[in-house]
């Protein structure tokens, strides 16, 4: 009964801060160990008294919150978006109450069905090929979520480097070779230092950054000489991750193109499609054309957590071989054996991902559907994509300002004319102010011939928030147009 | 405001869920295909309309629940516990409310400084040495909560490796060598497969899996004498796990023997102790014992989310040597450099994890401590204890019956004298009863002079679940002496 009080209360505390966030700046401004020194040197010896939920949730207001930086503000364009919205919210909670463990498909069979089957679903609503569904595929191929697109592209990367050596026993690790842009996410480099093809992240013994083109998606060219030069090498590709949706840019490398000269057969590397941010714009036709070639994909995986309304974490992962990701992953000692798994009937899904354990994600990305449905999911992507357009458009209408990457998405990729030091200047005066929150990157530069020209820091307006909306974009505009005026305004006076 | 009506009822469904925990049979009765034939086919493409949470509700009604298998359930004595508490499931819910991502120290201080803050608490409060204190430490060594233990166990193994191959860069990967008893958990196996030190399960050239002796930990002398075996072969033993707890019978390695014969110098290897369920003990002055020698141990893993109250996932880690843990896990992309990281005076813990992203889960433990208190941690733990005391009496009393392992804990391995088959039967018979689930082991025989007799398969009683009393102890107990007495009459009759 204590618990049906302190929920409603905490449910009743989460849509207050909902219906609050802009009291708050949106980039937390406390010091370094500002909030340690708010809490006691000692865990509590007795159980709490009567008043400790009131104490509790004071400490929320006078301890957590001014350490919290507020993804879910309204001006919150840092980084990518992580939606928790409420349905998702209400998930988690279910699934935390139930608390329940889905490492083994007996362990609780509705974990399982109901997590494949919802991944089936989002097969068909992406548009992803069939041999990604885990019924058309004929139990072949399949879908299961992840915690993380890191996890993902490591298993991938796990289930190629098994995939390789089984086929061609000879072959020793240390030949292996892999492929990703130099725009690719760190993921994919810390993916190689765990597997052990990579000692630390600038080792690139085994690892090929491939450029990128003026588009910021890989220049598959060179992607194919490289290739071409590390087979003459006697060296073994085997897996290349392309990037649909870059995280500093958005940027796209082109599927279809790198598959084609990936050719086929046996020694074909596994090719790991990571569209974490923007694979969910797959819902939306007039954006498939991004995700063209991804029914050769051996894999790929796309965020619920960022873009789609479902709270961290929700990985979306397929692949077309699960057997593949069994032999890299799968272990099944006595005390795990049970009738369900030696029938070979069901699904065990830790076989599928690193940890053991797993809670009941499918729950939340289930409520998420059932509540907005896919058109009110397009809806919301749509309504992001037309604002990013409009800023896109400020920006370059403002001859102080210049986009400095292609746009395929709601991220704008901007800063104003001139060197880093200001464009660095705009960045941490606009964070200081507290009302919108940008974060950064640093892009290689092009001529017009699209040649190399160094690189340039730029600002990324990650525009994905469920409580954004046109006029809290339209306030980040004015913010940053205000701000490089004092700035430009101070230093020339 | 419909999250907030939704929410009081979603905290109501979970308040109610556990009231009526045991109108269900423990484990889920439904067939392969049973839940997801009540699922549609396709996602829904319209949003839900008014009465689409009433839908939601009844469907966890006749979709979900009878595919759960209970785990909060009295009569839940399977694998191990997994307790969710009322307080622990508030902070999962204030943490998905909240959602914020806890990757850097910027993109949420709280996240970060309460973490390390309660994982310095619990050094305390399970007297571990002050080296994994990141305070006490001076920085040196910390604390942070790893998704699973067997994340954990790769981690540690990573940072062993690194650690490794930097001090003597001539060796190479496939000389190190890594030791775990045979009873270790298969989370070793798994990690030395994902870093590229076994091909398969079976792949013993790295990896050497140490007899246990009839105590069911660790053959010290044994270890001793491969690790020996493996140096004269030019090998480079570079990883040892210590279990204090083995996941079959909670066989104990002996951490401090196991430390001597490491040695000290450059050469000795890393020293991992996974305590996954029985660390929670060495809150309990009396059981400290077991952990006599973890002051040595380089990392330490202990999962609140097992017996200690709070929900999965919160797997609790400490490492002596965070730089270890560091070189092998930390890349900084431009993307998330920022002023604070740069200062290097903040933890950054995505470079502590495989993933990047991460919840904040150190609210649910903080939650836990302060309404448990220490004393009432330590109650929780006691009094199962005590109910496990109490059944292995009942077993041995029991002509029919025998224990079969030395019970450290709560968990007892027990068989009715006989057959495996029967014991199988008994099993069988017991879970399909719906009352309780009992989970089993296969474990090795040893005769009168430590000699090796084969294997024999054991039940496993595994006391630990909040809702778990005395009644359901003895009634467990007498379900196992009916269904083994009609099983006798039958296969007599």
């Amino acid at each position: 009964e204590a618990f049906r009080e302190r929920g409603h209360q905490m449910v009743d505390w989460i849509a207050d801060y909902w219906a609050r966030l802009d009291e708050w700046p949106v980039r937390s401004a406390v010091a370094p160990g500002e909030i340690a020194a708010k809490l006691p040197e000692q865990a509590p010896e007795d159980p709490g008294g009567p008043d400790e939920w009131d104490a509790i949730f004071h400490d929320l207001e006078s301890v957590i919150l001014p350490g919290i930086t507020h993804w879910q503000h309204p001006g919150f364009f840092a980084y990518f978006p992580a939606n928790a919205s409420g349905p998702s919210v209400l998930g988690e909670l279910l699934s935390a109450g139930l608390g329940a463990q889905g490492m083994l498909w007996q362990t609780s069979p509705a974990m399982t069905e109901v997590e494949t089957k919802v991944l089936d679903w989002m097969v068909g609503a992406l548009g992803l090929p069939g041999a990604f569904h885990s019924e058309r595929s004929g139990g072949v191929g399949g879908g299961v979520i992840q915690s993380t697109a890191s996890e993902a592209t490591l298993v991938a990367m796990l289930a190629a480097r098994t995939r390789t050596l089984r086929r061609a026993p000879t072959v020793s690790l240390d030949a292996l070779t892999l492929y990703a842009s130099e725009q690719a996410h760190s993921s994919v480099i810390k993916a190689a230092m765990i597997a052990g093809l990579a000692a630390h992240p600038d080792d690139d013994r085994q690892v090929r950054k491939i450029p990128v083109d003026a588009s910021m998606g890989m220049d598959v060219s060179a992607l194919a000489r490289c290739i071409e030069e590390d087979r003459a090498a006697g060296r073994v590709p085997f897996y290349v991750c392309a990037t649909v949706g870059t995280t500093a840019t958005t940027g796209v490398d082109r599927v279809g193109a790198i598959s084609e000269l990936l050719g086929s057969g046996e020694a074909r590397p596994w090719l790991h499609v990571d569209a974490a941010f923007a694979g969910v714009m797959a819902l939306c036709p007039e954006h498939r054309h991004l995700f063209e070639g991804v029914d050769e994909a051996d894999s790929f995986v796309v965020n619920a957590h960022k873009w789609l309304l479902t709270n961290f974490d929700c990985s979306l992962f397929w692949v077309q071989d699960r057997e593949a990701l069994l032999s890299a992953l799968a272990i099944t000692p006595d005390y795990l054996r049970n009738a369900a798994t030696d029938s070979g009937r069901v699904i065990d899904y830790r076989d599928w991902q690193i940890p053991l354990g797993r809670r009941f994600r499918a729950l939340k990305l289930w409520f998420v559907l059932r509540h907005y449905g896919l058109s009110g999911l397009r809806a919301h992507l749509r309504g992001h994509l037309e604002m990013a357009s409009e800023f896109q458009r400020w920006v370059e209408e403002d001859p102080r300002f210049e986009v400095v990457a292609p746009r395929t998405s709601s991220l704008v990729c901007f800063r104003p004319v001139g060197s880093d030091i200001q464009a660095q200047s705009l960045l941490d005066a606009v964070n200081a102010g507290g009302e919108v929150y940008l974060t950064h990157c640093v892009l290689p530069r092009f001529g017009e011939q699209g040649d190399r020209r160094g690189s340039v820091m730029a600002l990324r307006m990650a525009i994905g928030g469920m409580n954004t909306h046109r006029k809290d974009v339209a306030r980040a505009w004015e913010v940053l147009t205000e701000k490089l005026t004092e700035i430009q305004a101070s230093s020339s006076g």
